[in-house]
């Protein structure tokens, strides 16, 4: 496994050229290009990593998954799914068309910015402050990894850039998707994608929903069986943003990526991959990730179709 | 086996009424509303059948499924997919607009109305008649069923009321992803469409895609493994029209529908599952066959997230 | 003139029933649904009134032709417009849409909400006081009225339900076209639409642009000729809401309306003509106050087309 | 008069060089794209021209203001509008993507593609044969001159490259707005495009819409005096492609524009305008008649608003 995680590293770096580092905030654009790391956590909690994998990095995007399955965990799925659809949206993340042409004018999906405000929304608490705690500690614990933080450099950046995120919230608001109050919303949203984490944070949440929410050390229950294949399907069908169907078709594997260069691959019954690359390609995923995947599904025949 | 498959049977016939026969050309409105069959056949080959399993419908959309294969042998997968996208719409599947709002003007991917005319124009063939007859000859050959015929009334009638997928087909004409003769290419589409089957030829085709396309019985290869799983990829992100992604979430199976009333369900390494219904929901998917297969992935766990 | 503005009036009230008074926020719902009134100022000064002519109500959408003068007053041409479209949209006033879908992201028309936001930006002042102060003003002078007040309770209700408009201000703030603090851009838009006037009102705005900018008392010039001009085009090109086209096609005359019930109507070297009647259609516009300004069109040959 | 002309046209051949002649069929590339021509007959019956006056263009989209006309004539209006609305539609001319997303489906006025197909429909004959004869016969009368023909190298390229106008009118039969056959109905539209005229043609064109349909020499009326206030509505709002709502601020003059690079302009009880000028601008307006139209309005003070 080692060799071949040296490999498919090696060959992936050719390709980090092609991409660009994310540039809509500063602290995003320090980033190194020809970055790139990978963790990977079997079922038997055996642990292989390679390259830049304990380099630190916003999870930005990938948070959506998490989240998704907090608003699960504290609300029922009905409640949930009639505030944020199920369907692929076929538009980039961040778009806010959908809000207007959908019959419904709920976001089409978590994975997409406008959804993910409203699962953000749903996450239970008595006031910010709880909500706050309460998220970062279910991240710490999906990652088994308490020294998880925000980094407040990048959550202040993008809480300053982030008038496209505020409008898609008052339309949000405005049409009953999302109550109180919006910047306590936004502000919740903006933590949660600056959380730092490392490639091995990211194999970590990926075995533990792989494993269908079960700790595989501890056996402890961190997730619903439920909740975890609904956030795999998501994965699938949404979160590579609009290239997910490419990728499904490419590796088979339920991932989701952020702008932050990270991706967080989940094989259900096999294994929890984490990889880092922060040269994206056009529609925000890391190149050299993907380049990583297609390559670990065609080799360990990861493909669930 | 069979006692389950009564029950569910029994349990998904309390729907039909909720759904509508499909009414656009006459000959489909002929169907019984309360019908419902199901088949199921598994890697052993055993074969469970119930209700009305051997009733004759017409494939309708289900044909997408087994075209695109076709497409994908006949051409390089580049060449395919520099026609037709690989991404969810999220629109309905008759809709025109992304052929004109799309960056690159491609049908979205081929399970929608536009993206099926693409790759039913990339079939292979000296004459319109010798391409009709590989596309039937390969209908069979998956079906396991030699009898396999059009039903020239359906045909006669889609072809006379398809003056939607007729505007579509111009669309693409114009803008270089169809060439040759428009009517001749919509000859096809409107044959395949029109072909009969039964519940277990559903199923069957269903197991050759499970079986990554190794006929279960023969050992004989009819598809290669890379296309069989693509297409179930697609049949999970786009298969049940715009309704997909709540399908995926619900039963984790990939399934491709039909207006027919048909549903093909292929489980990887699993099993193929063919149901009918004609009871239609407003997204066009077949009430009693969606319940059938939420009911049997719950008991039988076949979510493959 | 007396009798044919008695016999006109009488004539409209008959269509009140088919409309409703605006109900978004609670003190329009306050008004009367059968009210109707009219003012006529002719170039010759002689003023014509009838039936709830004197009557107060806020302005709302009409205050978007005073808006756009006087963003056209405070800065070049070239600039304005390269903030704000000058193209009919063909969507709803309050659409987001094609602030996503147009290759510019700039607002169609000062006539739409986000396109008013847009000039509402422009209007110069040291200070978000001076900039409310000088509007008001001009507001005034246009309408020879000191009087003109905000209503402050409309004003704040407007405030309080805005998200849409504040979605729209953000992604204008997001994509360049507005600078400076949201909401205070929103707090000077929330306040012209809350303007109270009545038809004498209306009628001598009307008038003064009718004039071509010039006083037809004093002889002194309020607006520019070409500016005078340019708002009577965007009046029929974009005056009426989505039911511009239709209008101009009936009348011929440029015109605007608002959600408070007015339409200001403006016959170049003609006359002016305030109209008032609270029951709105379904695209926003004045019941009664459409067919009286048909009638007048016919009976006084007032189409320039 | 003739000074005014020759130093207005002189003035706009510096920016023929900015445009390209048009290029989807080969007939329309043969252009001399530095030709400049002008001729206007005001309501006297004074004819004065200017540069390339006589050359010979076909007339392309200006054609849709005549079908209008016809349209209108042998159509109750409600029935017409009926079948097409009224309203600018914010797209391209050729822009399919409103016929599916308007609330009626059709299209959004006669002078974008999509409703000029409608209006031609409209056209009333017991045959092919004398629908064509009736509508020849039409643009003959109101363009006083007999040996007005259809290039037929120009309506057999448009007939061979028209897929996306059939695109167009499939989904129009298929929504109801227009009935019969649908080539049948192209060829009548690809024919009216291809009909041949210089700039005498256009001027008097527009005469005979300015002067409210009456023929100014024998008092002949050929149009209903609201069916020319109509036509002159609609090229207001809609008769320069997307650039209509900025060509009405520059100039205030109901004008329509063809691809072939003509310009009918129609001052009401003033002037008939044609000019001509083949080198287009990106919306497909000739760039020099619009300069010309430009410089015309200002000089002659011909802004209607």
């Amino acid at each position: 496994m080692k060799n071949i995680l040296k490999e498919v590293l090696e060959e992936s770096k050719k390709y980090t050229e092609e991409g660009n580092v994310a540039s809509y905030i500063p602290e995003l654009k320090k980033a190194n290009r020809d970055d790139v790391g990978i963790c990977i956590i079997d079922r038997y909690n055996n642990i292989y990593t390679e390259g830049n994998y304990s380099t630190k990095f916003t999870i930005q995007s990938i948070s959506k998954v998490i989240v998704l399955a907090m608003a699960l965990m504290d609300n029922d799925w009905s409640y949930v799914f009639s505030k944020v659809g199920m369907e692929p949206s076929g538009d980039p993340f961040n778009s806010i068309m959908k809000l207007e042409t959908n019959d419904t004018k709920r976001p089409n999906n978590p994975m997409i910015n406008a959804g993910a405000i409203v699962t953000t929304s749903l996450i239970k608490g008595d006031s910010a402050e709880e909500k706050e705690a309460r998220m970062l500690n279910f991240f710490r614990k999906l990652a088994k990894n308490d020294s998880l933080q925000i980094n407040y450099d990048v959550y202040k950046s993008e809480k300053l850039t982030g008038d496209r995120n505020r409008a898609m919230a008052y339309l949000l608001k405005n049409d009953g998707f999302i109550t109180g109050d919006v910047e306590e919303v936004l502000d919740l949203y903006f933590k949660q994608c600056s959380i730092e984490v490392d490639t091995v944070d990211l194999a970590r949440i990926g075995i533990n929903l792989a494993s269908y929410g079960v700790d595989i050390e501890t056996g402890e229950r961190l997730i619903r069986k439920d909740i975890s294949r609904m956030v795999k399907t998501f994965m699938v069908t949404c979160g590579m943003y609009d290239a997910s169907g490419e990728f499904a078709i490419r590796t088979g594997i339920p991932a989701k990526s952020g702008v932050g260069g990270g991706i967080v691959a989940s094989v259900p019954n096999t294994m929890g991959i984490g990889v880092y690359g922060p040269a994206l390609d056009k529609k925000g995923n890391s190149v050299a990730g993907i380049k990583i995947l297609e390559d670990l599904s065609n080799r360990l025949e990861l493909n669930i179709f």
